[in-house]
């Protein structure tokens, strides 16, 4: 069965309060009560668990109208730190977190061309974990987890990457690679899951009960939020839209097959429409796509016909994708997120909700908002240090009883110096 | 917010210790505990409501080894009857069930070319459930509701077909039109989630956290069970997969879109596919979807090349489609249900999985399998009929209470004559 167990309930309901604490603090116990729907003694429960953690502390009173006065809680931000790991196909980027998810120091890493040996990945992170930890200043022990995403599917509960379509990585132990660098509880996902989980707790999903987060960069897919949670699927596997079938017998994909909606609509998919188009554009960079996306942008801002017509082509592949997205789903909204959705903005959201409009049924389209993420940071890296977060939430109650290893986590002791081995920089 | 309150969680775990009782007549509280993993004393007070409702009854005990005697439980099949009503596209439905959903009475009134409106469908209704109700014997006051699928979009909360393709409504207030002729409470929703419903609990989704229920009939859908319980989606119209599109600018679809799924595996798609490959075909029933299917089975059985071909070539439109299913949500079972996948049954099913494995990638491939709906009877029906159970099983605790009117109810005191007016019969 995979019906939610009463720890799953209690898992959820602590981190629905948290998440509600770092959107409103100061708050009360009653106002949480009457955000998240819970009993005010359950919410009393939960608040006392996540002060004993020191993740939020009491600030104070305030008064009630003719009642007694309401103790406040907020978020205790230095009350520990969280590491995110973004591994794109290009790069590596690493953000510290506080615990009000605030970003205290950022590292980046870019990979050259070839670099694709799992080693080479692990030691870019491990020096670029290393240098957030060192800008930041931050105690060892005061780090609670580090959650790395890394494209392609994974296997949350064994640390492994399993397939990675870019290096062509299969059956990678990429969390057992990285334990030998980094001390910290490790947590491993990929940046479908990261990026739903970010706009979840801090983004365009916050309160809704059905979202979906298109990530659209290199590879393209969507991260589902159903009713309220995180839909992994019975394999952590879900949200392989970029590889649905939009036009059947269409264009080869790196998956082995035709018309997925990636190949229209992932950086090189977008490359090949403008080149369809346009074989000479001097908006194409063919060795780089991020280059040819901002172009693209670029040309569609100074009114570029033929920059506009690309990003018109795409949006209508993205649209009719998306259209399929609403009838199944009925989300309450869609999110653009990732860097092409970012770069190439509002003229692309534009364009997606006409097509989006011409090709969904009218019940889901009427009930349905599509957005821009509005996080403004790398939604991965948030995505990725909320897993560590969820992970530390996860294992409360547990102390004291025979430590129960939450799936994905390597946990270890602390260290007793800088967990990340420095140095280790290529 | 949409997340589970803990009513609804009491209502989803009455529901699961119901659906293990009917399941496994006659069983302890301890089985019940371990099939469910809710604790002894939340099935225990479980347990107690639904023998006070006398749903369920105490049928004796069982030596425990070593223990005391165990109590067992059974449902109480007389305790109760419910009616399911599938109004298709040719026929109205309808079917009588005691509480362990066996069938006592059916009826079937099939709709002549030209009878459309809402009053004609209405009193084909009425006229089948007055009758299953004469024929069972049942008394009108032991009838706990009446569960209505209708093709479509469907709004629960109001009980209005806000659109059938089939007849072209728009918002017909069906729940009241029917509430004019029948009696008992009213529930209304559409054949996906019937289908979905039936096979969550009698079916191929029992005890699965996420599975899929492909309804390839006339119209094409998929029930959605995600998380162990039915995905609505945030305006009940989730599932539209019949309509998510499969061959851009492909066959011009009822619903305006081009491409869709529903155009190439419906029964008027199968029916356009054998058209395009053998115009003169004698296996084409031109005025008849069911003469025409079951002339393609048979050709399949006789081994017939335009019959497998034709099979074959539905098939693959249908693997690309649940591939995409597939990647999307991750399930744990796909289950071809409804009477085009009845009736062209294994044949299609053993095409159906050799496509699916082209096109979808491989791990969520994996850790799927495909089935035939092992559900003898119509689906509809009793998914109807379980909508009803639902809604019954909804309402305990709210006794005595101020009767609170669940969603798509429409409760009547129970009627000093048997319910459905008699002699509406056209
Ligand atoms: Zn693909
Ligand atoms: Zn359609």
């Amino acid at each position: 069965m995979k019906r939610g167990t009463s720890r799953d309930i209690r898992t959820a309901n602590r981190y629905e309060v948290l998440r509600q604490i770092i959107a409103a603090s100061p708050t009360s116990r009653q106002e949480l009560a009457a955000a998240t729907g819970l009993s005010l003694a359950t919410v009393a429960t939960l608040v006392g668990e996540l002060l004993d953690l020191r993740m939020i502390t009491e600030v104070g009173f305030e008064d009630s109208a003719g009642g007694r006065p309401r103790g406040l809680v907020a978020v205790n931000a230095s009350g520990g730190a969280l590491i995110g790991v973004d591994i794109a196909e290009t790069y590596v980027h690493v953000e510290l977190f506080d615990l009000a998810l605030n970003v205290l120091a950022r590292a980046e890493e870019n990979m050259r061309p070839g670099e694709s040996r799992p080693e080479q990945v692990v030691a870019h992170v491990a020096a670029a974990a290393g240098s957030v930890v060192a800008q930041a200043g931050v105690e060892a022990a005061r780090v609670l987890g580090v959650g790395v995403s890394v494209p392609g599917q994974v296997d949350r509960a064994t640390g492994v990457s399993e397939y990675a379509p870019n290096w062509d990585w299969h059956d990678v132990p990429l969390l057992d690679l990285l334990a030998e660098h980094i001390a910290y509880p490790l947590y491993l996902d990929n940046p479908l899951r990261a990026g739903a989980v970010a706009e979840l707790w801090f983004g365009a999903a916050r309160g809704r009960g059905d979202a979906v987060v298109v990530n659209l960069g290199t590879g393209v897919g969507a991260g589902l939020v159903l009713g309220g949670g995180l839909h992994r699927g019975v394999s952590n596997s879900a949200g392989e839209w970029g590889h649905t079938t939009l036009v059947l017998d269409g264009r080869l994909c790196r998956c082995g097959n035709h018309g997925c909606v990636e190949t229209y609509v992932g950086a090189p998919g977008i490359m090949q429409n403008l080149r369809e188009l346009s074989p000479r554009s001097t908006l194409l960079h063919p060795d780089d796509q991020t280059a040819t996306i901002d172009a693209l942008a670029a040309g569609v801002a100074a009114g570029d016909p033929v920059a506009v017509k690309v990003v018109r082509d795409t949006a209508r592949y993205l649209g009719a994708g998306i259209a399929n997205l609403v009838n199944v789903l009925n989300p309450e909204v869609v999110v653009l997120s990732s860097w092409v959705a970012a770069r190439l903005g509002a003229p692309l959201l534009e364009e997606v909700r006409e097509a989006v409009a011409r090709h969904a049924l009218k019940r889901p389209l009427a009930a349905s908002r599509i957005v821009l993420s509005p996080i403004p940071s790398d939604p991965a890296c948030l995505g990725a240090a909320t897993f560590a977060l969820e992970g530390a939430l996860q294992s409360v109650g547990q102390r004291g009883a025979r430590r129960a290893v939450p799936a994905g986590t390597r946990p270890r002791p602390a260290p007793p110096v800088p967990g990340p081995v420095e140095g280790t920089r290529p």
